[in-house]
């Protein structure tokens, strides 16, 4: 039988839907080394810890019976019970384990919370620049995301009065991360509450990714679920625990959600992947959470390295990132395209960084992104390479 | 400061959103071991088989390095090199590794292929009974399924005779599985065939999930990638190699929606879980298929022994299912409520099956699915007792 041609038909929301730009840096990084040159990765938006040996011989044990079914839609109960007592023990707070849903990282916990909230039309609020998937979990479900340009002057994070002065008959709900990618910067907890409160006034929903909140180097930190028990709290093994190919974090949900987010999980993912559920509960203990805090402080000392390292070089990072491992750089004093900029880095000095493109539509153009995610002498070649650079041949 | 209380706000679409009506009846199973009943399972939808060995040895070895970081959006290279070799011994089909996606599962497959087709308000076109995530997969992103009640005059699948009789405008793409969950059957080539043609020529896209063509038990077995390059094929390593809790699967796309499906999978999930894809590797691998086949006899000789069984105690059967591991009956003899006809077989009986409600809405109350994921011995015993419950007191 001859076969018609098919169509390419394609959803609309595809066109609206990008990829990660620095892929195509990365590449070329690849390529790069493949032809012998060394190349100090900046750009890479992972911890280069290994997966901590405790969670290890958790998973070897575990696979001694092969038993790797799907479990629960929620997770596994004792991992929703470690992970409520790692609330009580980190942060002093109660959280009933009925309200926590193990996910397939952060990501599956964002796509979840998005898609039970956000009617298509519906406009989610997020700073600019932030985490380019979070519009893509919006724009998925025919939702918005307005990004609200901010800047070093609220410490690149929403504030409440932002919230308020942003909200449209439109607005569902709001998403702030903090720390934040690509800022590093946190929301203080007297903000966090105003902009709880600015957002359960209007009837809409707060939603906080904490994935970075295992990462901060100074101040108190806190959890929105401190605050208050209506936002949705975003959470993952991935950074903190570095354990980012395991796939596996959670959502810390108000109660009157969960049964919604249950059924959603039924059927998307089914369950979160059965071996990480195990890696998760033995990242949760103390010697595993003793290893997670010896790794914090080594990102500490490279942040404390990197930091006026890069001023000194004229980056403009003029608010101290508090967590994560990222730098947000102004590159005004050497270009005006960032894209460019990063592209010449890598060629002519052999540093990857990421392009401000990927975190959105404010002033991208202007800003690269600092990820030290490799080692103390990498990040002082890495400054060595980029001092040559800028004061040229 | 005071917090205001906040509202209880629902996107439309989880209105719409079902639960697995399933999850009570397991629930009340459990509620009866716990009180010391045993209970035959015949409603869950995974292989009892634990994960072959040589998959958990190859699983250790890469525990090793513990390098367990994201992978590209599309899979690690080595397992789409894999997939594809799968493809040339097993169906004499050459497929590039270009166009192999490596997902979280057939869940993910589904999700990405439906995400990247469907404009809100499309229709996706698809057999009832069927696999009831697949609706809300479609609904998800502000899509339709529309079921197309079939029965035993096609084999309870789709033709291409229906799929011509109920595209409408709107049709946008056709969802077909092959073997079904939950009726087992199967879609002949030349069929499938006739179906892509008339799919095709429409202007619309066909998926075909073959998450169970691993598990068909006579006849000849193809792939709908034999037939056309146009087709969306979804599968998994989940049914046919026993490693359903691993949540790894695959997409084989036309070529010119590959790089769409790329963002997309880079958005939504990052990458699918490391662990399993060195799992999947070995899963490939010829000890493995030798112990997949192994298996595959074991659920033959279930079927051959269930069947004839379930018939003479007077479940209607109409079609021989020729694959996957469910057999759905029609209990008109005994009743036309097929939820309590199941409460009170798990309660009297202790035998748990699964109501047809969970598999659409053409005629669900007449229907159960039996599900052959435990031993034969097992099987026997649950014959044994059905008997009995039917026969009365
Ligand atoms: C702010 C933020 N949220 C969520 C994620 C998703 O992380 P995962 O899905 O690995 O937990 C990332 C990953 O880079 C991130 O930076
Ligand atoms: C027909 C069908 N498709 C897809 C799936 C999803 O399987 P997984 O995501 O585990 O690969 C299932 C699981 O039961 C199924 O029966």
């Amino acid at each position: 039988m001859p076969m018609p041609e098919a169509r390419f038909r394609l959803a609309p929301r595809m066109a609206e839907i990008q990829p990660f730009y620095v892929m195509e840096l990365l590449g070329r990084a690849k390529a790069l080394e493949a032809a012998g040159r060394d190349i100090v990765h900046m750009e890479v938006g992972e911890p280069d810890f290994p997966t901590p040996e405790p969670v290890l011989e958790a998973v070897r044990e575990a696979l001694e019976h092969g038993r790797m079914f799907y479990t629960p839609a929620l997770g596994m109960p004792e991992l929703r019970a470690a992970i409520a007592g790692f609330y009580r023990d980190r942060y002093g707070v109660e959280v009933a384990p009925e309200r926590i849903l193990v996910t397939p990282g952060a990501s599956g916990a964002l796509q979840l919370a998005t898609a039970v909230l956000l009617a298509p039309g519906e406009a989610l609020l997020m700073a600019d620049p932030g985490y380019p998937c979070n519009r893509h979990f919006a724009r998925l479900v025919e939702a918005r995301a307005v990004g609200v340009p901010v800047g070093p002057e609220s410490g690149y994070q929403l504030t409440a009065a932002q919230v308020e002065a942003h909200w449209t008959a439109e607005t569902a709900a709001v998403l702030v991360a903090s720390p934040s990618n690509p800022t590093g910067t946190v929301v203080e907890r007297a903000e966090m509450a105003a902009i709880a409160a600015a957002v359960h006034r209007r009837g809409g929903r707060l939603l906080v990714d904490e994935i970075y909140n295992g990462l901060v180097y100074e101040g108190d930190v806190t959890t929105a679920l401190a605050i208050t028990d209506e936002a949705f709290v975003i959470n993952s093994f991935s950074k903190y625990f570095g354990m980012t190919g395991w796939r596996i974090g959670w959502l810390v949900a108000p109660p009157a959600y969960v049964r919604d987010l249950e059924k959603l999980a039924q059927n998307l993912f089914i369950s979160a992947p059965t071996p990480s559920q195990y890696a998760a509960l033995a990242a949760l203990r103390p010697e595993t959470l003793a290893i997670a805090e010896e790794r914090r402080l080594a990102f500490r000392e490279r942040r404390d390295y990197l930091l006026p390292a890069l001023r000194e070089l004229g980056f403009r990072i003029p608010v101290t990132p508090q967590g994560a491992f990222y730098l947000y750089a102004d590159i005004s004093a050497f270009s005006d395209d960032s894209h460019r900029f990063a592209m010449d880095l890598l060629e002519r000095a052999g540093v990857a960084v990421t392009p401000g493109l990927d975190f959105g539509a404010n002033a991208p153009g202007r800003h690269v992104r600092f990820a030290y995610t490799t080692s103390l002498p990498r990040l002082e070649e890495a400054v060595a390479r980029i001092r040559a650079y800028l004061e040229g041949p």
